[in-house]
């Protein structure tokens, strides 16, 4: 199976209780290809301007099964830029500035080399970009969508129709209550479900996960971090999805086993991105590394 | 081992969106006892007043394993009495009125059968009187005590040499927070470890549970429950107790990997309170139901 993510690749400037970061690498597709590629090869489609600074390209270069042939440059175009700063114990953060760019143009193209792609993540953006983006990938046969309160809030019928079409959604805990007008995570998934996704993951920060599937509902707690190891929570839920669609595409199947399976591995791949600013975490990070935490995640959380 | 639970039995009025009860069986000792009783024997130590409803004896009365021998009944006196109500989907309450009645009077005295009592819960009163409650515990051997923010606001050093005397705490996560200054559940609970006990149990509703141990950390999710089987989340934190420390009981021990077995059986046992209001689902749950909702429960939390 070969797994594809579409999404941003961006210029982050990110203030935490720990520390300050001007123009570091960010953006969804870069967390979650990053996160993805410690469990299965992936491949990158994204944009950027003719601004991207070398040294970002050369840390996502020096992710082994991180292909970046679907990276677009636009010389004349600037590199979608993010700012953001984080509150009371990371649990709140407030955007700074948001430079589309890029983004703001038309999307990226799907390289031929890419078109057998048949796992595709298609990160945070609009969702009419979203359902085009399926246009390109007519081998696509597990797609997960995720999603943001602004689409739920401007552009509902869009993103509804978006949902008619794909496998499976991934969204925050308050976007699932904004989409459903339901607080609860599991009544909440089950009415997504209605919207034609065979399963939804709802992902609750320091709180865990939910999945709400046909065949089940799976829970999670997060991983169990000390607030000295929380650096900057940013990528945290890309990371988090990278991870989970990395196992799935490793697994080559996509049953509900192995759907719990990945939440795990979603947890603990995740919990590494917050340790560090940026991508630093990722960019050091092993499978050795991965595979302890997951033992210790095992051992955390054991059902009587 | 023989488990004590010491704290409130009182009368409940209560309004959420499924319903209104009003003067129905409640108090944290009510339904710790009612909640332990599937899993060991448990004496209850409490005081209630000349108007505690006969029917209310009766419930009680009818959970085996649970030894009505401590319960005092001081004519005079009238019983605590609670009205609440739910707001949000279940998430806030706010209290309506609170009328101490006995509660205001001495504390109820351990009758010499109990007094070989070596597994204690003080549930949730004033620091000082949980304190003085051990006096009369001279074979106890673990102590685990629950408290609340009026007491951390009001009560800090008697609190404070509460926790000195202790085996385990158990609280609201935004009583952790209260308590340390932190808003990280780990780190909130390696703090209070500092002031004396061997571990500390975070509650976070429906966002599970976290255990700090001078040996380890554990964390599990709420169980999965659908908004339409929430009904009353009155008594879920002292049920939980009721299971977390009746398991203790049973298992004879109390080591890192049993209280955290403990956890699952608390939180499958409180699983069960919130689908009625008051007493009324414990009072006709079998232990052969809570057997099978642990195995729901293992299947719903599987790590990878």
């Amino acid at each position: 199976m070969s797994l594809l993510v579409t999404g941003t690749v961006g210029i982050d400037t990110v203030h935490t209780p720990a520390g300050s970061v001007e123009r570091v690498p960010g953006g969804s597709c870069a967390y979650f290809a990053a996160a993805a590629s410690f469990h299965a090869p992936v491949r990158l489609v994204a944009a950027v301007g003719g601004d991207w600074p070398g040294e970002h390209r050369r840390l996502l270069e020096g992710f082994a099964n991180l292909s970046m042939e679907g990276l677009e440059v636009r010389p004349a175009g600037t590199t979608f830029a993010w700012g953001g700063r984080y509150l009371d114990d990371m649990n709140r953060r407030e955007t700074l500035f948001t430079e589309l760019g890029v983004l703001a143009e038309d999307p990226p193209t799907v390289p031929a080399a890419y078109r057998d792609s048949d796992i595709i993540f298609l990160a945070n953006t609009h969702p009419t970009e979203q359902a085009a983006m399926l246009g390109q990938l007519p081998a696509r046969r597990l797609v997960v969508a995720d999603t943001m309160d602004l689409w739920i809030r401007t552009t509902r019928p869009e993103l509804e129709a978006l949902l008619a079409r794909v496998d499976g959604l991934m969204l925050n805990d308050s976007e699932a209550r904004q989409l459903t007008d339901m607080g609860n995570a599991i009544s909440a998934g089950r009415k997504i479900l209605q919207l034609g996704p065979s399963f939804v993951v709802v992902k609750k920060g320091e709180h865990g996960c939910i999945l709400v599937h046909r065949d089940g509902v799976a829970a999670l707690p997060a991983y169990p971090a000390e607030a000295e190891h929380v650096v900057d929570p940013t990528g945290a839920g890309d990371s988090f999805a990278g991870g989970f669609m990395g196992h799935i595409a490793s697994a080559g199947q996509a049953d509900f086993r192995t759907i719990q399976a990945a939440l795990a591995w979603g947890t603990v791949t995740a919990s590494f991105t917050i340790e560090a600013f940026s991508l630093d975490r990722l960019a050091r990070l092993t499978r050795r590394e991965i595979d302890e935490r997951m033992k210790a995640f095992q051992a955390a959380v054991r059902v009587g």
